[in-house]
């Protein structure tokens, strides 16, 4: 199903949400002003704030609080794309160059930092602390999986146990934070508030591997940046894992990350892993994650939500970029 | 007057303070701990602390909501040293090595992100949401005011207007949160919350300048960084904008600018400011900031932290380092 169906009951609250974060660029400084612009020209498909207003839905839904807590969850991501890049120094995302790449890794620091602060400023806006704590920790928490991330490139030492981990941080916790602090703030009862919470987190952990599954798979087109990026960066995802537990002795992986700058194992590790079960075996645990997600979404009430977060969870496994 | 006896009013207070700044690195993940651990190590001044304390004393002094604060503003401010210092990739601070230096400048970002955030779970503590929404549109100031500065590296079109501009935006922004929180936490009425935020923000400027002023007249012992660094980042201070409004056609700081690498024309630009009134002229200026902090003062309570904030005017001006 394409996204615009899945996002009907909330279409137009989603265009809100857009003019919400296109106003951030309105500020005097022109080059802040422009900068900003830039990074939200990039656009994502608005699956957080989405969340947000779906899992918000169920019960009192107050777009007062939900449409500032949907921006700020946005923004809040934009920012940590920015950071992202700029120390990773990717030059490429979504088929653009980064603003590490134009403006420098300095800018990017800066223009991150101005992002996250803004997004916490929206937070406020929902007039309920709990939630701003919730946004708070939630940054903590993605800092420090980047920060496991950063500190176990090249190492070879990790098991899927470790992946999981890192991504349930880096990931699943901004995907909690969308549906947990919707619940709450259209006034869902403490249950379903946990409900909504695991269905975030579990699809969120869905999401992050059938990205690692593109990163092999897919074209440079479909994704707007190099296939094999991860590795070149030494960060071990799902795929390169498993070929690692299938080949101990030696494999391209093992030879890049000890001899690191063998792009031609790069592309040896991509075949490998595309001519093989690899990509099913994880396929079949980003599905079993879908499911464990959308398992108790029964309990809440019968309102086109519940439908549109069911079909959004298969559109995370099904997507192509 | 020594830090120490300014302090005094809410000397055990500070202690609880750095109690909790400490249990910041009290986290399961064991190099995040270290991380922590060692950015607080550095050990600041405990200025800005100290202003929420004191501001938050002519009223109500509630400890519940204060003590948080007071931790968040030092939280915030390590933070902003953490990126400034991966920003401009310095080897130095306070005389030791820093983070970006050790571990790089990408976990140097990602711990930055994270101290940012524990800074805002703090703010939360308050249960105050105008002085959370303050927090973060001071870091929203503050880093507009750094990619400000970035921006204009290696411009001589600034004149003491724009200098003026960029340190309210990096420097008297926090100095004027720390104050001005600590008067709402401390249930201070609006007029007083004024006068303590003026202080807090003219106060700010005169610290400001008297850096400026020290990373040319300085030692590197003092200091902990070598002297000038200033001019090797291409920021112009007011010193150097002074320098250039009295040799408008040749001076060292116009050639170092135009021909980045002659770090003899650092030498001769900190000579030239030693052996003039420039430095004199500067000071003037941080006093005549300082006298504005202090003029409302009297219209506070007479307690104790009265005279403490006078003084600790006082000694920002006067400090060597």
């Amino acid at each position: 199903m394409e996204l615009s169906t899945i996002y009907q009951p909330i279409a137009e609250d989603l265009i809100k949400v857009e003019d919400k974060i296109r106003s951030v660029s309105k500020v005097d400084f022109r080059w802040l002003s422009e900068l900003i612009s830039y990074s939200l020209r990039g656009g994502g498909k608005g699956i957080r704030p989405a969340f947000v207003l779906l899992s918000g839905k169920f019960y009192n839904y107050n777009l007062d609080y939900l449409l500032p807590m949907a921006t700020a969850v946005e923004v809040m991501h934009m920012a940590t794309l920015v950071h992202d890049d700029a120390i990773d120094k990717s030059p490429l995302r979504r088929g653009r160059p980064t603003i590490n790449e134009l403006w420098g890794e300095d800018k990017a620091v800066l223009l991150g930092d101005y992002l996250f602060a803004k997004a916490g400023e929206f937070t406020t806006n929902t007039q309920n602390l709990r939630v701003v704590k919730l946004f708070t920790q939630t940054i903590m928490t993605i800092s420090s999986g980047e920060l496991n991330q950063a500190l176990n490139a090249f190492n070879l030492e990790q098991t899927r146990q470790h992946y999981l981990q890192r991504i349930s941080s880096k990931t699943a916790s901004l995907f909690s934070l969308a549906t947990e602090s919707g619940a709450i703030l259209g006034q869902a009862p403490q249950d379903s508030v946990v409900v909504l919470k695991e269905y975030g987190y579990n699809l969120g952990i869905s999401f992050q591997i059938v990205d690692d599954i593109l990163d092999f798979m897919g074209t440079q087109e479909e994704l707007g940046k190099p296939i094999g990026s991860d590795l070149t960066q030494g960060t071990l995802t799902l795929p390169s894992i498993i070929l690692l537990e299938r080949y101990p002795e030696d494999n391209p992986v093992k030879r890049l990350f000890h001899n690191r700058d063998e792009s031609e194992n790069i592309k040896l590790a991509i075949e490998l892993v595309r001519n093989s079960s690899i990509i099913d075996e994880c396929y079949a645990i980003a599905s079993d994650f879908r499911a464990r997600a959308c398992c108790n979404l029964n309990l809440l009430p019968d309102i086109d939500s519940r439908p549109a977060l069911m079909e959004l969870a298969n559109y995370v496994v099904n997507r192509n970029r």
